[in-house]
């Protein structure tokens, strides 16, 4: 607990660039969550840029739900790029299993050792293989369902897994696993509040690995951070505009302890 | 009116999956407004993934503004795609009359006969080649303006077809004229609340066909929940920032009884 | 200040139509910001359509960031297009200086001799290579400390440079310097403050310029209300979310005479 406390102070001292390579739907809320909890937002998709930006960022975000075929050819260069500078790079299998060139572009990047997979339980599910999603971005499995598929992957790829739902999952190569409480329903009806939490996943380890901190802490710290202000949110909200409203301030006035407060987390 | 009704509440039991293909601009409003009124959002647009896609979700959007060229092949893939598996699906020609590439696509696609077709009467008149538009996105002409050129559209292309003003009118090929009145003028001064109709259309369209529910009364239904949010959120607001906020809340909020309290519908 | 306040009541008059080439991260904040202002937005990118649009609209911004290799070829016939018009266009170097694509870009255009440039001190530094940027879109240094090379850049392009910090330097080619101070510290905590900045000084040439208002005060005024919207919603705000909707209330809300009242402009 005292680790995912100083990833979340860290985040705000260290001030991580942030360098998301995302789908249509999201750069909006991504950047504003990104300055909100303290980090900084820079979207780069040409191939030529990104290979470079890459390098310069604290951390790198690899979303593959609607991108460009451009956008893809630069993220096949960015992530070896993070990679090469020793930076943490996060990959975030958005509808990944029915829809074919995301499902190859998501399984292919896999080569590159994402630092961290997050993704809802379908999404796991169908990075590894073992369910064709079927509802686009749609959640239809629980994080739990996914948790066997989640230790396999984290296994055979070395990265952190972080499966979300009602209750996150965090699952770490060497048998780690945490779970994060809290949240609001009204999460779901806000676009973006999935998406967004793989740029803080970024941003937590972007700032944890420099300063020494634990990476699969930073994975938690970012999870017990929406949940936290999710669960704060909902108090004060009348439907999915206020909550949005509302969310987005909560991510940049909890602090640590408050952050703590409003969540459990739990380590299996 | 209780067809309307019955379309509202199936939207909400059903929660059809609505593949969008829609501009820059709004993909992130459209996306939040599908969740507030009960509806799954996903954005595809790569041609090989859109294919497959519109084949699965329950109705699909083509919304001709500011697109890619790599879109537009999507589009031009997917329309097919919805048709021969049964689905509905929407044309929204965004400023189309006088700017080329989209004019040319957006009159293509009729050939796939969309279900519905939804514009402000600029709009209209320029898919019928009626008006060379000239401000874009802009009205610059009433719906009533362009009920003829409505009408003829319908006959010519079997689609029902809904012109966005402060009135609404929804034509069909059969004759049906209606007319929605509600709203606020702060609507206009959001972005996106035309186009997100456009995907309310899809979503009660996608909603009321496997419920065997009346499609025109499904395409009336989507303009009385805009209207009546419209109309509940200026009653709360300073300014087109919290107008949006309250609006989405009241898309949520909004039952269908109380949707059909705030709107006038009217059967000529 | 007559002047100033002559532009804000301008652009509510006559509603400038302003064509948007921007980024994938801010067209609908852009929008709504336009919108919110009393001009007309229009984001429109593809080449054969952008270079016949900017012929149409009042005014056309060119914001670097984040585009694609279409959109990027769309920018190099829009702006000679605007020019052969007679139309003002504004050039938004987005973190211009360290990144190859953007920065050979927004070069090139300065040959078609931008009305006014905006950007942070990072990006005014690195487009006249006087720094090689470094974080992005991040500004690095204050807007003073680029005042001699925005002299340079104004005498050397025609332009108007206007430098964005706490305190905003405008300068322009005949000598001219003025300073506006204003807004709050929570507006860089909201993506796309800047950039939609660069819409509303389109905005406020496209008004400008028809008129024979002086276009140096057309883009002080677009600062000054700017500013005076970020004083205002900082009042009334616990977070970015919150600050944001207020912002944009503001920039509805406020008059020419208010917007003067709550902002310092100073003529050196």
């Amino acid at each position: 607990m005292s680790t995912v406390s100083a990833v979340l102070s860290e985040v705000r001292a260290a001030n991580p660039l942030v360098h998301c390579m995302t789908n249509t739907v999201v750069p909006e809320i991504t950047a504003n969550v990104l300055l909100a909890v303290g980090a900084a937002p820079a979207m780069i998709d040409l191939p030529e840029e990104a290979a470079i930006f890459a390098g310069i960022a604290s951390a790198l975000l690899i979303n593959v739900g609607n991108g460009s075929a451009e956008q893809h050819a630069g993220m096949r260069l960015a992530a070896p790029a993070a990679v090469a500078a020793g930076h943490p790079w996060v990959l975030d299998p958005v509808a990944v299993g029915g829809l074919p060139v995301r499902t190859a572009l998501a399984r292919d990047l896999l080569a590159d050792r994402p630092t961290a997979i997050r993704g809802n339980a379908s999404e796991i599910l169908g990075l590894a293989g073992a369910s064709a999603g079927g509802r686009g971005v749609d959640a239809t499995d629980d994080a739990e369902s996914a948790l066997d598929t989640a230790r396999e992957l984290a296994d055979t790829t070395g990265a952190i897994v972080a499966v979300s739902g009602p209750v996150d999952v965090i699952v770490s190569p060497d048998g780690r696993v945490t779970r994060v409480t809290g949240g609001s329903p009204l999460m779901p009806l806000v676009i973006g509040t999935g998406c967004s939490l793989g740029a803080v996943v970024a941003a937590c380890l972007g700032a944890a690995r420099p300063a020494g901190l634990d990476e699969h802490d930073a994975v938690v710290a970012a999870h017990a951070l929406f949940a936290a202000a999710g669960s704060l949110a909902a108090t004060q909200t009348a439907g999915p505009g206020s909550f949005r409203t509302a969310w987005l301030d909560a991510l940049h006035t909890l602090t640590p302890e408050s952050t703590l407060v409003a969540v459990d987390i739990a380590e299996a």
